[in-house]
C-alpha cells in the first residue's frame, strides 16, 4: 500500500496503517489534507506578521477532523487552532493575521472549506483571544 | 516559513520556495492536496486490483492542477492519470477499480471535487484505455 511521493522535489512515504493492509511507513493520505491546511495557512500567518514587525513569538498549529462514517470517508468539520505564546504581542494583529489567511489568502482554507465546516480557535500563552 | 508537520507520528518539513521567502526545505503546502488526492485513490487502486486478484503490474500516479491567479489561489482544475504497465491487464477491470474509488471509496476525490473539477485518465503501456 505504501507509496512514494514526489512533490516539489521533495520524496516522501505515504502509508495505510496495519490494520487496512498497510505497514505504517509514512502517514495516512488524507491527514495530508490537514498538514496542507495548517502549512498553507501557517506561512500566511508568520509572514503577515513579519510585514506587521512581530516576530517574537513561537507559532503552533493543531488541526484535526472528524470525519463521516459511510464511504466515501469525508472530513465534515475541521478544528484548527492557532497557538502563539510569546510576551507583550497584540492580540488585535494576531486575530487580523489570521482572519487575512482565512479571508484572502489561503486557497487550501478556500478549497477544504467548500467541503467542511472548519472551525478556528485563536489561542495565546492558553487562553483562547 | 519551513513547519516541521507531524502526522501519524511521522514527521515531515514543509516549506516555501525562496521566491516567497522559503528555503524549500520541504515541498509547498498546497500542492500537499494531490499528494493527499493520489495516495487516497491509489491505495484504493491497489485494495481493488488485490481483491480482483490482478497483483502483476507496475502502477504510477500523476497528478498536477491549474490554479487561479487572483487571491485566494486555488485550484480549479485537477488532472489526475492513472498509469499502469504490465503484460495481459484486463482493461475492464484497470477501469473498474478506479470508478470503484472514484465514486464510492475515496474521501479525498470526494472533497476536493468540491472546489475542484478532476479530470480523469486511466493509462495502460502508454495508451489512453
Amino acid at each position: 500500500m505504501a507509496f512514494d511521493a514526489e512533490l516539489n522535489g521533495h520524496h516522501f512515504v505515504i502509508d495505510a496503517d496495519e490494520k487496512t493492509g498497510g505497514e505504517n511507513l509514512g502517514p495516512r493520505p488524507k491527514g495530508l489534507l490537514l498538514s496542507s491546511l495548517a502549512g498553507c495557512t501557517g506561512m500566511d500567518v508568520v509572514s503577515i506578521l513579519k510585514k506587521m514587525k512581530i516576530e517574537n513569538c513561537v507559532f503552533n498549529l493543531e488541526v484535526t477532523a472528524d470525519s463521516t462514517e459511510e464511504h466515501p470517508k469525508t472530513y465534515h468539520t475541521i478544528h484548527l487552532n492557532y497557538i502563539f505564546e510569546g510576551n507583550d504581542l497584540p492580540v488585535d494583529k494576531l486575530k487580523r493575521a489570521v482572519e487575512l489567511s482565512e479571508t484572502r489568502y489561503c486557497g487550501v482554507s478556500a478549497m477544504l472549506r467548500k467541503a467542511a465546516e472548519i472551525k478556528t480557535r485563536i489561542i495565546l500563552n492558553g487562553k483562547d483571544i
